[in-house]
Parts: structure tokens; sequence; C-alpha cells
């Protein structure tokens, strides 16, 4: 028999990594669509795509193609650490260490509910260990308020369907109080944060202090998560790529989720 | 000694996913940058930035941020199988599962540098198999021609560096022929598709017959992969996610590889 416990244990460790990574675990998509519903800050023009060709070309073939414009920061999407401090990362620049690895959900829908211009505070982090444990060193936290359900409708989601300058003054959505950012980084040694609002300083925030701690520690941040009412509190990888913008402050980022079928 | 083994063996098994899924793993980044000497087809613009603002607002933080405007199908980017083929998927609805798992290299670098329109035939997988073995069911087939040494220069890696419809019967770079993409379709069951050229056609190619095929096939196509040197030719995994375009025809892709450090 110990033999036998042997052979079944090498055989684990010695799996390829091609042949065993996935198997088992199931995925998750985190991301929103880009198209015309998909929400961007009252300022931004929002996804625009332009069909290039779509059906059959005089050769015979078909053949689809189509080119698109949009800012950095809208659906969802990285803040790269250079967007709110100057000398830090750019989304290029982020390691991939930082993107990928074990995540939680701290969730604060119940808060969220109640008054929707909610902080997320130490506290919540504290209850959140209470039933789970210590977060470790080297995780993902992504906060769910609960918002992803309002997605794609403006008003619900960020407090106001108007566009442009005069808007920004009427949004509204919760978001991550610097003092919980201050302590996640400083006390828990985070390696990137997401939320599913349209920014992780909320939507009342004049001085995006949450954006600027985060920045100064290199910290990358996903907005406009979507789905996390699909996760468990832990016991999930998060794997978010942004498209590689040269010198960008963030990007279009596809985020998925893997966990154990 | 039995409940040692046993013990060990368990606890391989029960270890959460956020603990051990990429625990004593690298990571390869297989992704251009985008900017402004991407190469695109010389029909396209090419990668378009604009800097909406960079450096301290009236209210004292440093705020950075753009906005872009490319084509799909330029840079490292994914194929989706409508691009080619009426009917098919659009590259959001590309399953996640085509996107990532275990990948194989097949290095065809001495044809291509003999002769750079060559096109990848099924005798070059059957010489891959002699050395490596079977390519297995459901791999992440990537070509390396070697042209991913004359990135960005657009002349050596595509054979043009002029712009315009003029320029693409100048187009000269290696692919895959359209019998090796049947053969690893139908026999091998790969479940996607990458190369290291502009093109999974080659150059020359009037009717992009590969395309076709893959594209019946819902098989997704990786182009302009980066930095295949740098990987062997089995035991490592793939993961590529592109942007998320709701009914696009392709989107720029971050593409990584994964494996045992």
């Amino acid at each position: 028999m110990k033999k036998i416990y042997l052979a079944i244990l090498i055989a684990g460790l010695i799996q390829p990594v091609g042949f065993s990574q996935f198997e088992g675990y199931k995925f998750i998509d985190l991301t929103y669509d880009f198209d015309e519903n998909t929400i961007f800050w009252p300022t931004e023009e929002g996804f625009k795509l332009t069909v290039q060709s779509f059906g059959h070309t005089e050769k015979g073939f078909f053949y689809a193609a189509n080119k698109f414009c949009t800012a950095e920061h809208g659906g969802t999407h990285t803040d790269a650490p250079i967007h709110f401090y100057e000398g830090r990362q750019s989304v290029d620049e982020i390691p991939l260490e930082n993107l990928i690895g074990k995540a939680i959900i701290v969730d604060v829908t119940m808060q969220c509910a109640e008054h929707r211009d909610y902080r997320v505070v130490v506290e919540d982090f504290l209850d959140w260990e209470e039933s789970h444990g210590e977060i470790p060193a080297g995780s993902i936290v992504l906060i769910k308020t609960g918002f992803g359900e309002f997605w794609t409708d403006r008003k619900l989601y960020m407090g106001t369907d108007e566009r442009g300058i005069e808007a920004v003054n009427k949004l509204s959505f919760p978001g991550l109080h610097p003092h919980g950012a201050e302590w996640l980084v400083n006390e828990r040694k985070i390696k990137a944060i997401g939320i599913d609002t349209p920014s992780i300083d909320y939507g009342k925030s004049q001085l995006f202090e949450t954006h600027v701690i985060l920045g100064n520690n290199n910290i990358p941040i996903f907005e406009n998560v979507a789905n996390l009412d699909q996760l468990p509190a832990k016991d999930f990888s998060v794997i978010a790529l942004p498209m590689k913008i040269k010198a960008g402050s963030g990007a279009p980022t596809r985020i998925i989720a893997l966990m154990s079928k």
C-alpha cells in the first residue's frame, strides 16, 4: 500500500502543467460586453464600433471586420497605478503576478442597499475575517456592493444618466474608503483590488484619495467587474488581463475567475 | 508511514485553488505593446492614442487618462470564427475553454528562413509528433515561424512597409497551409491556434482558405503572438483573453503562457 500511495503522490506532483493546470476547474467571466450600452464616466463618449465589412466579398468568401474608439476607462477595465499617481506603473508595466492569483469577495451588499453612497471601511474587512480567517497576503480583493445588478441602467448604477461635466456632481454609488485602502495595503499586503461599481472611490469623491493611495502603492484597480454574485467568499482565483497599451493609464480588461467544479 | 503518505496525498488534493493554482509557475507575456509602431494590415490606420490628461489638476491630484482608436485586427489579437465564416462565433461568444489550456509550439523557423512564403504542412506536425508524441486533443497549437524577431520592422515582418490596398499584393510572410489546418481540426481536435506572423494564412493568400476552415470549425486564431522563442515545445499552458467586444470579429488580446519555474 505504501508504494501505491507514494506512486499516486509522485504522479500528482509531476503532472506537466499543460495537462493538469485547468482540469477540474471552471471559468466564470467577470467582464461586461463592450457595446453601445457599456457604461463610461459621464464625461466620456463611450464605446463606438464601426463596421468595416460584413458580408461576402467579390472573391466569394465571407468577411467581417470592425474598428472602434473608446476611452481607456469604461466598461470592465483596469486603472493602472499611474492613473492617479505620477511615476507609478502604466498599464503595460503592471507585473502579470499582480493580475493573477488567489482572490476573495468582501460582500457589502446590505450596507450599500441601505446607503448608496456607502464607503467600505476596515470594519467590513474585519467582519469578513471573523468568518473566513485573515485575508492572505498577496490576495486580489473584490468588493461586492451589489450594484452589478443595475448594469446597464446608468441612473441606478451611477446615480445619473446625464452626460457631460455637470453630471459628475450627480454621481452616486458606493466605493472604498481611503482608510480601508490604506489598511488593505499596509496591513494585508493585497496585490490588486476590484469593485462592481464605476470607480473604487465612491461617486461623491472630489479628491479620489483611494485611487491615490492605491496608485502610490502600485496596486492595480479593476472597475465595473461583472458577475460577482456567482463567486464564493474565497477559494477561487482571478485572472485579469488588460489590453497592453504602451504607457496607458488603464485599459479594457478581460477578467475571469477560476474555481473548482 | 502509510498514514503520512495518505495525509500528504489528501493535503495535495484538497488545496483550495486560490492558494495553489499558480504557485510554482511563471508567466511569460506573449503580447506586443499597442503603440504607434504596432503592426496592422497595410489597409488599416493602426493604433491611435489620444492623451486626454497627464498632469496635476486644479484640485491638486495627478491625473492621467487617454482614449484610443484601433482596428480589431492588428497587433497581438484574436480572429473570432466569424471573421471569415458567417454564422460562427463572434469574439465575445468564444467559450473561455477554447482560450485557455495546454499548448504546444511547432517550430518551423528553419523552413521559413529558407522561404519566407512557406506554408506549414501536415508533415511539419508529424515531425513534431516524432519527437514529442501525438498532439493531445484539445491543444492550443502555436506556430513559431521565427518572424517575431522582425517585429516592428514592417518590411521584414510582412514583406512591405507600404500602406493602402496596393500594398496587400506585396505582402510576404509564412502561414499555415489549408491542408495543415484541416488536419489539425479533424485529426487532432485542436481548440485554438496561434502564429507569430500577421495572419494564419500566408502573405500571398488570395482566398484565405485557412481562415475559412478554422472559422467554420469555431477555432479561434491568435495572430502576431510575441515571444515564442521563450517557450519549450510542450508542457506549458496558454491563457488568451480578448477584449470582450459585443459581436466583434476579433479583438486586441492579452496572451500569456504559464509554465513550471
